[in-house]
């Protein structure tokens, strides 16, 4: 099988608050700013390297305050390449402020200087179990990231989730890193803290960051295949023509099932008067984020995905030697 | 044993979204305003007797529109004596005005011109199942109504709550009415439509009213044995104590287990950085309101209530000669 050599992961990001009231990444990354080394870095245990730099981030301070998703607008759509460098005159929503100091931060997006890792934490009222979000079905330390923490937390359900957009189009606070994903847990309402959920992202998040430093220190990954759901389409709630109001609840016997095939004429909603409304799609597709709370406003009741196995190959880091030739290579992409 | 003769319940509210994000009213109360008359009122089949009144209510639109809980401040703890007719000046919060505006259609509050029942409608995220949660242990009236819920819905875990406050004391909108209660069903993210909890309200709804119609229709009620919680105090999370945010989430054993004997010792608390707290009570009682999402603000991570069983006599609707006779007796209460 192939073997791929990547770059040394340097600076990783681990993010909360994205949204505010999505309470164990705010309380998770509030607890390690406390934790100030060591239990998390295992920077002493290891001398002879370059220490690994964690740097820990309250993404939307304002939004945490009020225990909302956002003020002004949602910040984990306000990373596009064309929101973070677009010219602004007038009244500038405060997410947007925010969004260029997060790219001064971490970034800047698709730039040399972006850190080589972003981990934005989230959760949902859908019952999703944990799932890596990320743009890409070929980002290797992604994916053996994502396969690290199955085998490490056999008890929690985890999918890999791929939505299949450019890197210019990506919109979320995780598309600033070299790598990233969102790491999203649920079931749990917003504006909650769950101490399972809490705990099952503490896990996850240390196992990533020992995943790092396992990489860093030259440890091969072996290859083998990994399911990745590809999200297809989106499906909005039964509205009322008019007040555009929703007329239908997922249906019970959807409700709670993601990721769970979704068959051709299988029940979808049922109305607030009581029928039943089925699914009227040619193909079966995986559903997720079913009834997820902060959806309801943009027309989201459930996403829909597609299936497939992957082929990761072995990874191992990069020699000092190939790093040089890597750095030196990126310098002279950038200069073009 | 004893056999109680009560005024006949000419006019009913159901009142939906007095908290903006507790979907399941909301969405109910819309649904029985587009059925005209008929199907929940029952008037087309009792023509010998006076119709059924049935008020439908949207409590607080602004807050509904918003999907928030409330606009300035919490609509349900507005309907105090001294909030309701004490003077304004200034800025008055939206919800206070809201509330003078339900006093005047639904009131006065403790006057022979309010409605003879209120049923208020919430969502907690609390696993609660369905309660209703009422300021008396001795209003016959919600207690009736209460074992004949129990008894139509017998899948459903159902519990009567008592909050030992006086009339003036008592704060939120069932107040108003001659007698009241709130139907409380959990558990439900706020801000989400979950169809099975929709489907128990509109089934508890339908229950009452019929069991009003039975009542105003002569059926006699047989007095029986009731278990009634009554609420002793509340808990507050573990906060740091300068900034006062959150340390701990309620623990696992605890999570979920609303209504199950919390004994001295049993875990209460598991801190975020993995330490388990204990309840420090000296007798065991009922935990209720476990993590509700709309508590953290008003500090209470749990209530606590103890178990009683009241005695509730039999009960039949007054005759025309009683009635006349109890509205006469009223009327010179309150020319008192």
């Amino acid at each position: 099988m192939q073997m791929v050599c990547l770059p040394r992961l340097s600076r990783v990001a681990v993010c909360g608050g994205t949204h505010g009231n999505e309470l164990s990444g705010v309380y998770l990354v509030r607890e390690l700013l406390k934790v100030k080394k060591g239990v998390m870095e295992k920077e002493e245990e290891q001398e002879e390297e370059e220490p690994l730099s964690v740097l820990k981030v309250l993404s939307n301070p304002r939004a945490m305050q009020q225990c909302r998703r956002y003020v002004d607008t949602d910040l984990n759509r306000c990373f596009t390449h064309a929101t973070l460098n677009g010219l602004t005159s007038g009244t500038v929503p405060y997410e947007m402020i925010r969004s260029r100091e997060l790219n001064a931060m971490l970034g800047p997006k698709g730039r040399s200087g972006a850190v080589d890792l972003v981990c934005d934490l989230h959760n949902t009222t859908a019952n999703m179990g944990l799932c890596l979000i990320a743009y890409s079905d070929c980002d290797w330390i992604c994916l053996h990231i994502f396969r690290h923490l199955q085998r490490k937390m056999p008890d929690i359900p985890m999918r890999y989730i791929h939505f299949e957009v450019s890197n210019k189009e990506s919109y979320s606070l995780d598309s600033v890193g070299k790598h990233g994903f969102a790491m999203e847990i649920g079931p749990q309402p917003h504006g909650v803290a769950r101490s399972t959920v809490y705990t099952a992202m503490k896990a996850g998040v240390q196992h990533m960051l020992d995943w790092v430093c396992f990489f860093n220190s030259g440890t091969l990954f072996e290859g083998e295949s990994v399911d990745v759901f590809t999200m297809i389409k989106h499906i909005d709630y039964p509205r009322d023509s008019e007040t555009r109001n929703i007329t239908a609840a997922v249906h019970p016997h959807l409700q709670d099932r993601d990721f769970c095939p979704l068959h051709p004429e299988d029940p979808l909603f049922q109305t607030f008067s009581g029928e039943t409304l089925r699914y009227k799609g040619n193909e079966p597709l995986y559903p997720f984020f079913i009834n997820e709370c902060a959806y309801y406003e943009k027309g989201i009741a459930l996403s829909l995905a597609r299936k497939r196995r992957v082929l990761i190959p072995t990874i191992r880091v990069q020699t000092e030697q190939e790093q040089a030739a890597h750095v030196q290579e990126l310098a002279s992409e950038e200069e073009e």
